[in-house]
């Protein structure tokens, strides 16, 4: 397949990305003066939407949200097909100005260019309500209610405001939405032919590399889980080392295991300790409970599940070795999302058309994408972030990347709906 | 040496001692509903001097308390010579019946058997003021007046009551002491020709070997140090395994290496890691810092400090190998002290004598013992105490074990002073 190009002038993108990025890190913008913190049903969060309803409605493109607040954006007709285009533009309630709103500010960018270019392919932007779970502590929250993974339960009782505890429902319909028509909101996704959503990586992996984009080929599945080790808590000073039952020593063994199991899999997989509880937790009293979590991520189902069993299985066997009983707890598992071979190839083509650095890679994050990919060809874009800082007041990346990526994403779009 | 032996009713004595126990366990004698709290200048430990004081005076001891309120008993007049018993009254702040107050106990029954049975041995019990702790935050602070092993700002200033802030000295002087003669209180161990502290044994050695008592040849020299590994905090997701710096793995390196070197001394020691924090510490970030404490204990200076030393130097080049750094910093180093072989070697024969199982041991908890064994010719003796428990209100120790120990100190103070 040959690949014609469409070039674009990066500064000005650049220029246009930075300040939208910036305009949405000011004071109407965020419930917090040192943060950005924005969230479903706020005045922050509701000035947001309007940002980006007053910039696409510049461009022509009609405007409109779902019975929940799911935003969207359209050049066609409803029940046209499109392209589709978009992240997220809440925060987590201590987060940086890129996370999710770079995705929806290039989403934005893509469809100027569209638009100035003379180009008019057919998109659909969309700004997913509640990714992170600021509001009401469910992340991915629009994206499921679009998919209808959630109850009207769920809807009504179960989700509750982090604030005040009042439903979602309720916060929903003060906001002057129509929660009660939730089913609704699966036609958001109507007509969409595809689907590609930028991201901030979240890693450090680009900026190690120095690569300028990232095409996910998949977002990992996960698999939680707790191992309470429980030994006896003795004197420190009078018991001598053969009457121990020291709950320390299995975890020990277990945190450098998953580490080694981890490493040592052919599918790319990842094992973290990232949780250690000691108690009591005093420098005099050998710990008698030692409470570890274990966070075990791959895009291969077999390559965590096997991770995360053979762990389970070894803290077992180490801390009876040691005199000590391990219990483990699964409290997640959420399956991986393969993305759509036509959209990542149409992405790497138009990267290099562009000559924009890129590089095949997993999303090791949790993205809305992974709910949709099931119903509509999708792939993502990273762009670098520095250090791989994120969902913190420094998260930091940079406009240029963001240009770079519009440039693919809109020959990539065009390829695919042009 | 032949030993000639003096035979008790011990069923007697368990009675006594018993009975002492629980009436110090009494209301009057504790400030918390639920467990053992008294600490110096309150009306409970006041309580408690006050019994004793009764006790002894029944027996003919002259009872005396120097300036700052540690508390004696002789039945001798001052200046003359006299063997010494005792231990402490206070407790921790949410202790049991047992630790401290049991020393005493049976320090006042040995003194009745030894009027009881016409024996009129030179003696002199001493309750030493907060060994705990629990009034001023400092350990083993009367046996420290004692010895001279604090300053007057110390006195005047710096140590201050966790419940008011206000200064040791003035406490003291509302309680009727004259704190201004600190110096002075040194006089208290005149004439002392040797030292018996009892103590429960704060770990499980003595019950899971099924011996009655300890016959503790040294305290132990204690080492602590604080050991911090930092990483770098990523993306637990988006960080592949060889773009990590977890300051998790050299700290479950180091807990390992500790329990390998400590079990492989040929001086026994102990090491434990008892604190370990992690941060951020959650699920999904791999942690960036990573805090450990160290505790090294043994009664060979060479052995604690040699292992304090190696592991220092693992946790720093373990935290090198994985791209992490590790600062060790030491906050204490408290020197073993070890006990006089003439007063083990009359407990030891005493023990044959009398029929009781022994068992030489160091002490790996600190005692006021430590304090003035450079002073006066000292041991201690352990009972057994039900699962190591102790510093809690389900701490238990068995008066009939009290009993023989008294009949084993009675008998090797005979045999010293008689």
């Amino acid at each position: 397949m040959s690949f014609e190009t469409v070039s674009i002038d990066r500064r000005k993108s650049t220029e246009r990305i930075q300040r939208d990025i910036e305009t949405l890190g000011g004071s109407d913008f965020t419930r917090s003066a040192n943060a950005i913190e924005r969230y479903a049903y706020t005045p922050e969060y509701r000035h947001t939407l309007d940002y980006f309803a007053g910039e696409f409605e510049a461009l022509g493109f009609e405007v409109s949200e779902d019975p929940v607040g799911n935003f969207f954006a359209r050049n066609r007709p409803t029940g046209e097909s499109a392209f589709g285009l978009g992240s997220h533009c809440d925060s987590n309630r201590n987060g940086g100005k890129y996370d999710g709103t770079m995705g929806v500010v290039v989403a934005l960018e893509v469809c100027r260019l569209s638009t100035e270019l003379g180009l008019d392919l057919p998109l659909q932007a969309i700004s997913f309500l509640e990714e992170e779970g600021s509001g009401f502590g469910q992340g991915l929250l629009g994206s499921r209610v679009i998919m209808g993974r959630v109850s009207d339960e769920d809807i009504r009782e179960n989700f509750r405001s982090l604030d005040d505890g009042r439903s979602f429902f309720e916060h929903a319909t003060d906001a002057g939405y129509e929660p009660e028509r939730w089913r609704e909101c699966g036609s958001g996704l109507d007509g969409l032919i595809g689907w590609l959503e930028l991201h901030i990586e979240q890693g450090r992996v680009l900026q190690d590399t120095s690569t300028q984009i990232g095409v996910v080929t998949a977002i990992v599945g996960v698999c939680w889980s707790e191992i309470l080790f429980e030994g006896r808590a003795d004197h420190a000073g009078a018991t001598p080392m053969g009457f121990r039952a020291d709950a320390a020593i299995p975890a020990a063994e277990t945190i450098l295991e998953l580490e080694r199991r981890a490493s040592a899999t052919t599918v790319p997989t990842v094992g973290t300790v990232g949780q250690c509880g000691f108690d009591p937790d005093l420098v005099n009293v050998i710990p008698g409970q030692v409470r570890l979590s274990v966070d075990v991520r791959s895009v291969d189902e077999d390559s965590y599940h096997g991770v995360t069993t053979a762990i389970t299985a070894f803290a077992a066997t180490s801390a009876e070795r040691h005199g000590v009983t391990a219990t483990s707890r699964q409290t997640l598992d959420s399956p991986p999302a393969p993305l759509d071979e036509a959209v990542i190839r149409a992405m790497t083509q138009a990267a290099e058309a562009c000559g924009v650095s890129y590089r095949e890679m997993p999303s090791g994050g949790g993205h809305d994408t992974q709910v949709i990919a099931s119903r509509v060809p999708s792939a993502m874009v990273f762009v670098p972030c520095v250090d791989g800082i994120s969902h913190a007041p420094n998260e930091v990346a940079d406009p240029a990347d963001g240009a770079a990526a519009a440039e693919v994403m809109l020959n990539a779009a065009r390829s695919l709906a042009g």
